[in-house]
C-alpha cells in the first residue's frame, strides 16, 4: 500500500528539531483542521528559503543575496569584527547589545575529532580579513564549552599574528541570578576575576 | 526595507501549534544548518498535503481520495459505527483498541455559541446512514467534557430515533492511576459505577 500524503506530511513535520511523532500528527491536523492557508505559506516559505538562502560572502551568515544587509550597511563600524559560532548567537548579540560592528560568523566551533578544522571554520578568510587592517578589535563570542574555549584561543592567536586587540564577552554571575543556585565553575571564576568598586 | 527569506520562514513557522517566535527561530536554524533537504521534502509535503488532502464521503476523516481507506476496506463491520470528534481522537482509537467497525468523525462538537450546530457536524448525513439500517450500535467516543457530553446526548437520541443501539464509552478511574490522584468527578462518577465481581 502506498504512504498516504497525510503520513507523508507527519513524516516530514519530524525533520523540525524536538518534533516526535506525537507532535508532527499534532502539527499536520492543526494545519488541515485550521490553518489550510497557513499551511500552504509555510510549505512556499521553507521551499524558497531551502534554495534561495546561501551564505554571506563576507561574515558567513545566512543571507538571500551576496552580502548579507548587515556587512552591506554604510552604518556599522568596521574597526569592531564579533566572531560568533552560529547565526542564532548573532541574532541574539544584534538584539541584546546596542553593537553597531560587523560580524563573523563561524558556522560551528574547532572540534578536530568531527573533522572540523580552521578550513571548515572559514578562519583562512578571517585570516586575510584581518591582514587588511581595518579591523582594530576582535570580539569573541563563542559559547563558554571545552570546544568554544579552544576556538577562542585559536581566534586570538590568530588575532594578535596580525595586530589586532582580541577580547572576549565577560564570564561571572548572571544579571537577577542567586548565587546559591549559580553553577561553582561560574561561581568561583567570577570570585576570582572580582573587580573593585 | 523587505522582508526576507529567513524572517518569512521564521514567520511562517509560527503558523504551527505551541510553536512562538524562539522556536520558529530555532527550527529555521536548524533546517538551514542541517537539514536542507529534510526542509525542501516539508515544502513539498505541505503543499501537496494543504492542496490533496479533503474529507472522505463517508466518515469525514481526512483523506486524499474520494473514501479513505477505512471506509473503502472490505474487511471492516459495518454494522458498527463510531462517532469521534476529531481525526487525532479516531487514530487514537485505531491505534489502542483492537476495533474493527467504522468510524464517523463529527470535525467538532455541538456549540451554539460559536455557530457549530448539527449540520456543521455532518449530522444530517450520520442521520440518513442510520436510516439505512446497516448501523446496529453507535458508539459515542466524544470527549468526556460538557460539550463533549451534549453532543453525545444529541447522538444517542438520533440514534434512538433510527432504532440504533447507542452506546458510549466507560468512565472511571484510569488504569495505572493512583486512587489519590484521580480528580474527584472521576472518582465519584466510578464510585458510582462501581461493578459487582
Amino acid at each position: 500500500m502506498s504512504v498516504s500524503l497525510l503520513e507523508q506530511l507527519i513524516e516530514a513535520l519530524r525533520v523540525l528539531p524536538g518534533v516526535g511523532q506525537k507532535s508532527a500528527q499534532r502539527m499536520a491536523y492543526h494545519l488541515l483542521e485550521r490553518e489550510r492557508s497557513g499551511g500552504k505559506r509555510l510549505g512556499q516559505a521553507l521551499a524558497e528559503a531551502m534554495e534561495g538562502i546561501g551564505h554571506c560572502g563576507q561574515c558567513r551568515d545566512f543571507t538571500e543575496g551576496e552580502i548579507c544587509a548587515t556587512c552591506a550597511s554604510g552604518s556599522r563600524d568596521r574597526q569592531l569584527l564579533c566572531a560568533v559560532e552560529s547565526p542564532a548567537d548573532r541574532l541574539a548579540i544584534e538584539q541584546a547589545t546596542g553593537y553597531r560592528g560587523v560580524y563573523f560568523v563561524l558556522q560551528g566551533r574547532l572540534s578536530p575529532l568531527d573533522g572540523i578544522g580552521p578550513h571548515e571554520l572559514g578562519l583562512d578568510q578571517l585570516g586575510q580579513r584581518l591582514a587588511q587592517g581595518e579591523v582594530s578589535e576582535l570580539i569573541i563570542a563563542t559559547n563558554p564549552t571545552v570546544e568554544g574555549e579552544a576556538t577562542a584561543h585559536y581566534l586570538a592567536q590568530l588575532a594578535r599574528q596580525h595586530g589586532v586587540r582580541p577580547s572576549r564577552l565577560a564570564h561571572g554571575v548572571p544579571l537577577g541570578g542567586e548565587l546559591e543556585y549559580v553553577d561553582r565553575g561560574t561561581l568561583s571564576h567570577a570570585f576570582g576575576s572580582r573587580l573593585d568598586m
